[in-house]
């Protein structure tokens, strides 16, 4: 069940939910390139690892129906080059160059077709793995379920929810998949700065399904654990790698040894496409700086004097020691993490 | 030494300068009844707990002089009144309560003169609260600079420095001193959400002092400390119960325990002032919970949807067990904490 439509194909566009406009305007953007696609990852119009690599994979397709020739080698050369474009959007999240690596594969195991039909056979790959990721989603939501018990109060950080996601969520998906088997879950969402997405994003989908969703700033994390109001931590992940070392969003390492100290479950939840078994372990993890207005900036309040130094990290990597399991939809990972 | 000058008087006026309008503008405000140096300390024109107490003073001393009796008692029942409304706008800080203790202790002590006299020693009583503040401030810098070692990175939270005080500082008084000894001292400050005393006030007076500050936001503390970047952490403090239990601004108690996982010694600076002897420990502070728009508005920016469930608590409380040394003007105190 897709609850919220973040990215989808209407004709020959892509169209995705403007996420910097939420939780004020509810607006669909529509690409037609592949640079604007490209762009819309850059800049955050769609977010979040999953959801990345589908519109990762509709943007190759678009750049793919742009290529004007007709011999593959061609073709595929001009594909890589829109393919290495996309990739270099965002460093993060695995995700993205693995829907960028399928749209390859697809292109080379379809090289016998005419060019009009390898780009029809990409549009449905995208269309693919965007179905595929939505049915990881329930499956791994369904599994998570299972570690929550009635009446737990969950604290999550960032968004990984329907936004994140092709319309379903992996973390929060745990938590609509528990609801929606009868049990009584309370959520508390970092506002988890400097994009807000627990603010903007998570506080508002899971109001909009009538999760119970309490909104913190994310230094009250702590003193909620040492009153004992939190039952269990879900996130998502951008990364996992073989060992099981975790990048998420900046904060995730902070509520992960916060759990450990108060002796409290802590969960990630993400798609099989998360991970990355290339990568030994979290310290190979490329981590991305993002722009220091992000920091310093809220709209057009400017909080902090100008000129000042800025660090921007967007993500973190938990080490696996922290994490008591991993949900996939290929079934629930516990230590030590063997993939 | 003042550094920034916070609060004073001119003539018969309260000035202080207007905390909220930090970075952008440099506005001092003036004021000439209690009742508006009430407001200005509920709506944190003037925060940090050794300013508010002085705060509370010079209100004390508007209220008395205001007051257009004859008789002592009739003078003093009137002062209780003033000192009772002063006491109610901000619960967690005891230098509040404190300070306001002493100016009705000073006219019950000179009771044996005239009114209009009574009314100029509470002033005068006012301003030696400020400098003994300061002087306190300078003392417990100098003590707690010992700790600091040349080449130090310190991570510090909300704002405890010469805005937060007389005009010099408890945690960044210890920073201060250690810089004007000769070390080299560099600075993360936590952004510290809601009111981001950290971005706004602490970032802008260590920049304007010429220490050397990098800005971050509270979630990126974690990884900094599994980094290796950060070498002690020093916080301020609102209260100090008997047993060393801590309160200070929200998030203090997560930064302790990321402290304590981390290996890295966690100072509470503040003034002989902030102890609390009479509360045993830190279950009896009171902690104060603020407007919820301080979470869901920066300025006019609206950052989550609106009715979303929030909860606000402006202190969280840090066990004396994560608590390396509490720095005072009256020495160094280690653990097991006895004041």
């Amino acid at each position: 069940m897709q609850l919220i439509k973040t990215i989808g194909w209407d004709g020959d566009e892509v169209v995705m939910l403007d996420q910097r406009l939420l939780p004020s305007d509810e607006v669909y953007l529509k690409y037609r390139t592949y640079k604007d696609v490209g762009e819309a990852i850059r800049t955050m119009v769609v977010r979040g690892a999953p959801a990345i690599g589908v519109a990762a994979a509709m943007g190759a397709a678009l750049g793919a129906r742009d290529i004007d020739v007709d011999d593959f080698d061609e073709f595929y050369k001009d594909l890589c080059k829109v393919c290495d474009y996309l990739f270099k959007t965002r460093p993060t999240a695995v995700n993205l160059p693995w829907a960028i690596d399928r749209m390859k594969e697809t292109a080379i195991k379809n090289k016998e077709f005419a060019i009009s039909e390898i780009k029809r056979i990409l549009k449905n790959e995208s269309i693919k793995i965007l179905n595929e990721d939505l049915e990881a989603n329930e499956t791994l939501g369904r599994l998570g379920a299972g570690l929550l018990k009635d009446g737990d109060v969950v604290l999550t950080h960032c968004n990984a929810g329907a936004l994140a996601t092709s319309g379903y969520g992996t973390a929060l998906g745990v938590i609509y998949a528990a609801v929606d088997s009868g049990k009584k879950i309370k959520v508390f969402a970092d506002e988890t700065r400097p994009r807000l997405q627990g603010a903007r994003l998570t506080a508002w989908e899971l109001a909009k399904h009538n999760v119970d969703v309490t909104l913190i700033t994310d230094n009250m994390a702590g003193s909620l654990m040492m009153a004992g109001r939190i039952n269990a931590c879900i996130v998502g992940a951008d990364r996992i790698a073989a060992n099981g070392d975790t990048a998420n969003k900046i904060g995730t390492y902070g509520v992960a040894v916060l759990a450990k100290y108060h002796n409290i479950p802590f969960y990630v939840a993400a798609p099989w496409s998360t991970v990355d078994v290339k990568i030994k372990d979290g310290v190979k993890i490329p981590i991305e700086e993002r722009d220091h207005d992000e920091v310093t900036m809220i709209g057009n309040e400017r909080i902090a004097p100008k000129g000042i130094k800025i660090i921007n990290p967007a993500f973190d990597v938990t080490p696996a020691s922290l994490i008591t399991a991993i949900i996939t939809e290929k079934g629930i990972f516990k230590q030590p993490f063997q993939f």
